[in-house]
C-alpha cells in the first residue's frame, strides 16, 4: 500500500494530461460505463460543514476509488483550509487497498476546476469578451487559472462580498497574468463577461437571470448540495441549453433542484457533458445563446484523476517506499 | 495525522472494554443521538465482492468515521483474505484527517463479534446447552471466542461445508478452550443448540424453522446485502422477538429484508438492540422464547471502536509519530 503525500501529488501531476483525463471519465460515465453510486453526505451545522463521499469505478476497470472531501466554512477563522479531503484506491479484483493519496482536497479543487475549464472548452462562445468569476476563494483561482488551457482571454472580472479577499484575488491573478477588476455587484459580471464561472457556497442565487446577456456560457460549480445554490433558477429555464455534468445527481443536487424538472428534461435542453465530449449531443450551436453548465462534482473524475497519480507515481512511489 | 496499523490497533485493545464501548454505540443509536446515513455499496460479479461504506457520526462529538470494509470471496485462491478494509477518523469541527486506522479489515470482524456477544449477553436463553456455529471463517472464529465473555458454556458444534475446513475450526477452537464437534447438517446444529450464531455470506437459507427447537436464541451476521440470506424467514415469523441492530437497516438488507415486513413490525416483536440494552424494550422474557438477533452492521459501531482505538493510542502514536 502506497501512501502519497501531497508533494508527491502536485509534482507527478506535471506529467499528465489532466484534462484528457477528465474528459475521458466524463464520456465513460455518460455512456454508461461507470458505476457511480449516490454521494454519500454528512451535514453539519455548527460550526456549518459538509462531508462528501464519492466513490465507484469504471466497469472491469483494475480499481476502485473512495473520495472523501469536506468544506468547513468557518475554518479560516481557525487557519485551517475551507477544504480537505482525501483520496483512496483500491483494487477491483481484491479489495486491497493499493494507494492513500493524501492530497487535502487538492484533487477534488482540481478536478472541478478541470472540469469548469472543460464546459468552457465545448460551450463558451467562439470570442471571449472578458471572464467573469463570482467568487474569491480557491475554486475561483483554480478555475481561472485552468481557463488558461481553453482560452486566451486574460481580461478578468471578479465578485466578492470583501474588498479585502478582492483585493488578494487580484493580486494573486495579475502574478498568472491576468487583467482584473473587482466589483461588489454581481450584475456588473454579468453585463461585463460572456463567460461567468460562479464558485461560491451561496445558498440564495447570486446572478438574475434578467442580467444575463445573449451570448453568455454560465459554469455553476459552486453547489454541491440540495440547499445550495447561486444561479436564479430562471436562468436555466431561459438557457438554450443546460449541460450537467451527471444529470441524475443534478436533479438531486446543484442548480437544477432548483429549477422546474419536468420543464428541464421534456424541453430536452438538459444534456450531459460526456455526451457533448463525445459528440453524442451538441453543445453550443450560436453565439447568441445563452447555455448553462452545471457541474456538481461526479465520483467518476475522482476516480480518473487518482488512477492517474496513483499510476504516474508508481515507478517513485516504489523506489520511495523501499 | 496519525495513520495506525494493525499491530498497535490489536495492542491498544487490550486496554479497551470493547464489549462496553459497542454497547454504549448501540443505545446511542437507538436514542437517535447517532447520524448513521445509509450505507455505500458496490457490488462486483468477477470476482464476486462487495465493499461497504459505514459512516457517520454521534451528535456533537468530536469526531466523524468514515469505514471501507470489503469482502472478495475468491480470495483464499489468491491466498489473501476474504475481508479487509480500513476506518478513517476526522474531526467534526474541521474536517481535518485526525487518523487512518488500517485495521486491514480487523475492527470490522471485531465489532461483529462483539455485537454478536452482545445479543447473546441480552437474548440467549439461561443456560446454554451447546453453542452451535455455522461456518467455519473468520467470523465464525471471533464469534465463538468473544462468546467467553458473557457465557460460560464451552461446548459447540459447528456446521460447515468442508470437512477440511471443519478440520481446522476444530483444531483453532480447541486451543481456545472448547469442546468442538463438526457436522455437515444444519439439522444437527438446531437440535444439539439452544445459542447459534450464523456467519456465512449464504444466499439461500442454512437453518429452517422446522429444525429449531424453542428456547433457542440465534445471532444471524453473514447477511449485510439484500440478497445475503442464512435463515428461513419462517424463523423470524415464528420468533418471539426478533432484534435488529438496526431496524432501518435489516429491512433494507440482512434477514429481516426476506420476511413480510408488516407482519414483523406490526407484530411488534421487532425492537432495536439498543432499547433492549438500555432497557427500554424488552428483551427474552422466558427460556422457551425463540428469539432472533439480525445484525447487519451499523455504523455507530465502527464509529465507537475507531474512536476508542484512536484515543487509546493517542500517548503512543504521539512518541512514535515523532
Amino acid at each position: 500500500m502506497r501512501t502519497i503525500k501531497l508533494d508527491e501529488i502536485t509534482k507527478v501531476l506535471e506529467n499528465i494530461d489532466p484534462i484528457a483525463t477528465i474528459e475521458a471519465g466524463f464520456v465513460a460515465y455518460s455512456e454508461g460505463k461507470a458505476v457511480v453510486p449516490p454521494v454519500g453526505e454528512l451535514i453539519f451545522d455548527n460550526p456549518p460543514g459538509d462531508v462528501h463521499i464519492k466513490y465507484g469505478c469504471l466497469v472491469g476497470d483494475d480499481y476502485y476509488v473512495v473520495k472523501i472531501a469536506s468544506g468547513f466554512y468557518d475554518n479560516p477563522q481557525l487557519n485551517l483550509p475551507t477544504s480537505n479531503g482525501l483520496n483512496l484506491l483500491f483494487n477491483q479484483k481484491s479489495g486491497e487497498l493499493l494507494s492513500i493519496l493524501l492530497d487535502e482536497g487538492y484533487l477534488t479543487d482540481l478536478r472541478t476546476a478541470l472540469a469548469g475549464a472543460i464546459a468552457a472548452k465545448y460551450l463558451a462562445p467562439t470570442k471571449i469578451r472578458q471572464i467573469g468569476i463570482v467568487g474569491t476563494g480557491i475554486q475561483a483561482r483554480l478555475q481561472l487559472n485552468w481557463l488558461k488551457k481553453v482560452t486566451d482571454c486574460r481580461e478578468v472580472t471578479v465578485w466578492g462580498r470583501s474588498e479585502e479577499k478582492l483585493g488578494l484575488y487580484k493580486r494573486d491573478m495579475i502574478a498568472k497574468g491576468f487583467s482584473v477588476e473587482t466589483t461588489l455587484n454581481t450584475e456588473e459580471v454579468a453585463d461585463k463577461c460572456n463567460l461567468i464561472v460562479t464558485t461560491t457556497p451561496a445558498s440564495t442565487p447570486l446572478l438574475k437571470s434578467t442580467d444575463i446577456r445573449p451570448g453568455t456560457h454560465i459554469t455553476a460549480v459552486g453547489s454541491d448540495t440540495p440547499n445550495k445554490q447561486e444561479l436564479d433558477a430562471a436562468i436555466l429555464h431561459r438557457a438554450d441549453l443546460v449541460v450537467a455534468d451527471s444529470i441524475a445527481q443534478c436533479l438531486e443536487r446543484g442548480e437544477c433542484v432548483h429549477a422546474r424538472k419536468d420543464e428541464l428534461t421534456a424541453g430536452k435542453n438538459l444534456v450531459e457533458l460526456g455526451r457533448v465530449i463525445a459528440g453524442s449531443a451538441k453543445g453550443r450551436t450560436s453565439d447568441e445563446q445563452i447555455t448553462v453548465a452545471d457541474l456538481t462534482g461526479v465520483a467518476v473524475q475522482d476516480i480518473q484523476i487518482s488512477k492517474a497519480v496513483y499510476e504516474a507515481c508508481r515507478p517513485e512511489v516504489s523506489k520511495m517506499s523501499n
